[in-house]
């Protein structure tokens, strides 16, 4: 099935106590391409500047991934972003941005990809994602994330996209911020109430929790990974694991929408073990179906 | 099977966002015993001043609790614990503590307690937990919790206790401080590496992750609880529920301990929603079984 993704491609440089990873590929459409086509062809689109050092082609050979919405704008220069993890890998602090095509016109969607019938909009201003949105003709299953910014920022936009996506992925700091609720059941519940048909609430090293609006709940545990190096795009290949085996299949229920959870939590715990894109170019899909069958006996009791 | 419990019982005043409880019933023995017995006959063993304005058999009444070991010590006082929690209901402050007779010799165990199979050594100094442990004539599973304060200060006793118990059962906070390390799986690792047979992190809203010396892991979500008025006495209530199945089994391999701490985390739940021992009192086991299952099917994929 076709699924299609739109958000940033970074050049990040990433501190943590591991070491230094500099001017490595990133970026939310990076990170969810790489996981999501494990399980499902994928289109990117996402725009750079012509500073950027990566050859696409390369980048993801052998991949699944449709860049005929990769738009490289001649006098643009690329997003970028330095960042730095605190000891206990949770704590991020953006030392450096710089928005760059992430501040102009977004990339449009090509006519080939218009009839894509599994997105993801990455967190971008949710006008944006409404336009985008806007020129496909007839998708069935809508994601997107968000950020703070935008909930304290720009709240009627985002109140205006939730009505018109299925499922909202969005971490639990901005849950709560949105929901105006700090227990997470209680805010997820406020949160189906502005829209959406399905919430999916990241917790980081504490797991997942997945509502829908038919009073359907799942809790999941993150994988307990022994290595963890970079968490950067943990929160984007979640996403490309969980979009990935919805496309894949082709279902929306809800116990489809379980499993993909998992599988969306499965592809973070590779990505959190490596700098940048690494942890995700090393392995291939039986690694995750693996790793997916131990996360099942992990949490079975 | 005899299951016997020492720890604390307290005078406690809890504040929370919903509410304040005065010198309602509380402390370690009290919330063990009040879970445990809703799966097995509990001993319990503890002291208390002339002061304690508690009517302990009506306390427990019909609650499957012996308390033969129980104390009231004339010239003492009972021990009091005033705190209070932040609207995230996770940070506890303790605004007022009296040890009283907590900083006495403590409780002797009955000799008609001394066959006890099955045992909980709640929190207090590594070498009091050693002691009552040598009271007893051959237990078949033992476990212990600690804090900070004997971490830092009695390593060496904590550490000969490891040696001879069977589970640690122990806060994110304090395992990461015990292995002087951060990340949970490598911390789990080094503190079976100190001796105990199995360890169980507490991670609060989290929930909890399982290790044991044969390589066995388990992880599970905290049940996704909507009503958390009162933390105090979660993780006692947790060990009571763990520790009460186990002696009710009289199995300790590595599936039943999953179950057990299932069970722990069903019970636990049921004490957040109310103050002191309320959300205990108010149910029955079949409340307890129901949420077993709720709780199976919230993590199953």
């Amino acid at each position: 099935m076709s699924l299609l993704v739109t958000g940033s491609i970074a050049i990040d440089t990433v501190k943590t106590p591991y070491g230094v990873s500099e001017d490595c590929i990133g970026g939310s459409a990076v990170y969810f391409s790489m996981a999501a086509g494990f399980f499902s062809p994928v289109r990117l689109v996402g725009a750079v500047g012509s500073d950027c050092p990566f050859d696409f082609d390369k980048v993801f050979a052998g991949r699944n991934v449709d860049l005929t919405g990769l738009e490289i704008r001649k006098d643009s220069k690329t997003f970028r972003w330095i960042g730095s993890y605190q000891a206990n890998m949770d704590d991020r602090t953006t030392d450096y941005i710089e928005l760059n095509v992430l501040a102009e016109d977004p990339p449009m969607v090509p006519a080939s990809f218009k009839d894509s019938q599994y997105v993801f909009l990455a967190n971008t201003a949710p006008v944006l994602q409404l336009q985008l949105l806007q020129q496909l003709h007839k998708p069935i299953f809508v994601a997107a994330d968000t950020m703070d910014f935008w909930i304290e920022g720009h709240l009627d936009d985002l109140t205006m996209l939730l009505k018109k996506i299925d499922c909202l992925i969005i971490n639990e700091d901005e849950a709560r911020l949105l929901a105006k609720e700090h227990n997470l059941i209680k805010a997820a519940e406020k949160i189906l109430g502005m829209g959406a048909w399905s919430v999916v609430i990241k917790k980081g090293q504490s797991g997942s929790l997945v509502c829908d609006s038919g009073g359907n709940k799942f809790v999941l545990p993150a994988y307990p990974a022994a290595e963890v190096k970079d968490p950067t795009g943990a929160g984007d290949s979640f996403a490309g694991g969980l979009m990935g085996y919805i496309a894949q299949t082709g279902r929306t229920d809800f116990t489809t929408l379980k499993t993909a959870v998992a599988y969306g939590t499965v592809v973070a715990s590779f990505t959190i073990a490596d700098f940048s894109v690494n942890g995700l170019t090393s392995i291939d899909r039986s690694d995750i179906d693996k790793r997916f069958e131990d996360l099942r006996k992990l949490t079975r009791f």
